[in-house]
């Protein structure tokens, strides 16, 4: 193929997706494209790709040469190591924009909203072109995926459009289901090492010259947890002194109750009270209503931190 | 107003149309928007408002606080200095993508297109909002405008489409008479000092370790610039020795016959041969089928420089 498209690295359900349907659309406009990816699937992109008979796209983390469509992101640290070598024709994303830059211009279709999918499906009705069954599916559980089946604070109506007309094409006739059962794949600790539960989605900060690690799991149910969770307090305590940060929070979110608890390692516990008014206690707490890091705990903690 | 839309630095006709465009269609949308520039309009664009009666957008510098739309560009360069302290709710354009960054989600349309009123003509029709008449005419203008009246290297199919629209809904009979009556007065030389049309669209370059300036100015007929030709000879000679050039050319484009006219004053006059195939003679030379200095010229002046 002489062009490829391609989300970020780790790449989670949407870049998979929104890869493998731009190229279905690009390919009917008339171009030669194929998707990729940049590294394995995960467990729910796995689900989904099954569940609608669609084949996986090929790992490929070398791009150089290559005429290249990026999805799902616009930052360079999210790119391929080699992409300045690589011919960028466009970008179709959904976050703030990156500091990938190009020499020529390119088609970028990049909208707030809360998944690159529903950007995606719009450029199909643009374009005059019809969504096949299985890519409607594929893309109706990108959207339910990075939504939290809209309860994310990032879902905008268009997303709900979207779906509901998804939904129709793809032949879903329970939504809400279809998104748990996603959520319960994604939600299988089972098998995994503790270590890269921690790590499944964690980021460190610099709060006011503190070192403090935040990491988040979503489960569809904290029971779920039950069986690791002093495993996962007694590794953030290890983390802590291998890193020696002030701080290290796991977020245990779940996203029916929609609340997390926070497991907490810190040199000073009171900063959970400051930034979220609930005492801790035996290096927990419940978070009630919060489900965003980068929306609501950061923030607060920074304040705290302050 | 509490969003403004605006071009880049040194407003040409694309940036000021699209600016009037852009908040029309957003206003519609139920945005309070209203378009801005960074400078004065050219005698191009005050000709193209005045022409479809349709208001100048006011001159704004800063828009520190603002929320604010891009047209016509990307590059940091190109925008207000204080952006830093906008908050950049999208872009509208159609050059490569450049460095600037934002710390929120946005929207984008860039497209690969011969002109921002290309793009902006289609996002009336994405959203099904009726374009006025008078709005009509001015983005024909601006494309007609940006692609030189269909011929630059950049203009594109779509481009082409969306003038014959816009064409029928502003009530223009006859595109390329309109096309010419705005490159006549861009045309114009009378009483603009010779020093303003050397730097009217100049720019330095820096060639295998030599300073080379390169000029250009666009005209519908060469005749035109008969009665200053000398004048402009001279004063690129005292440009040259001002700035310690090894070159300095000035293209003198004619739209029509489709070739330049370059003036030249060199330490080595023989790179004009070298790069086109054509023996100067008495300072100039007449480079048939040269129109573009981005396209054409640079390129071929860096390798004969090489």
């Amino acid at each position: 193929m002489s062009i490829l498209t391609f989300g970020h690295k780790n790449p989670d359900t949407d870049s998979v997706c929104a890869a493998i349907a731009l190229a279905d659309l690009k390919k009917k406009l008339g171009e030669d494209i194929a998707p990729a990816m940049q590294g394995e699937l995960t467990p729910e992109s796995k689900f989904v790709l099954e569940k609608f008979g669609v084949a996986a796209p090929e790992v490929v983390t070398s791009y150089a040469g290559k005429d290249v469509y990026l999805v799902d992101h616009s930052d360079l640290a999210q790119s391929p190591d080699d992409l300045g070598k690589a011919n960028i024709l466009g970008i179709v994303d959904h976050h703030k924009l990156g500091d990938v830059t190009t020499s020529q211009p390119l088609e970028c279709w990049i909208w707030p909203v809360g998944c690159t999918c529903t950007v995606i499906k719009s450029m199909y009705n643009f374009f005059n072109v019809e969504i096949p069954q299985d890519i409607a599916g594929i893309l109706l559980c990108a959207i339910l995926s990075d939504t939290v089946i809209f309860k994310s604070a990032t879902c905008t109506d268009k997303d709900k459009a979207a779906c509901e007309d998804l939904a129709k094409i793809s032949g879903v006739d329970d939504v809400q289901a279809l998104g748990m059962d996603m959520f319960k794949v994604k939600s299988a600790v089972e098998g995994t090492p503790i270590r890269d539960l921690v790590k499944r989605d964690y980021k460190d900060f610099d709060m006011s010259g503190n070192k403090v690690g935040i990491g988040q799991l979503e489960v569809v149910d904290l029971s779920i947890l039950d069986g690791v969770k002093a495993d996962l307090a007694a590794d953030i305590a290890t983390l802590k002194k291998e890193g020696g940060h002030h701080s290290i929070f796991l977020l245990l979110t779940d996203i029916i109750k929609e609340g997390s608890e926070v497991l907490i390692v810190s040199d000073d516990d009171s900063v959970i009270e400051k930034a979220f008014g609930v005492k801790p206690a035996d290096g927990k707490a419940w978070l009630d209503g919060v489900m965003s890091r980068k929306k609501q705990v950061v923030p607060n903690l920074e304040k705290a931190f302050a």
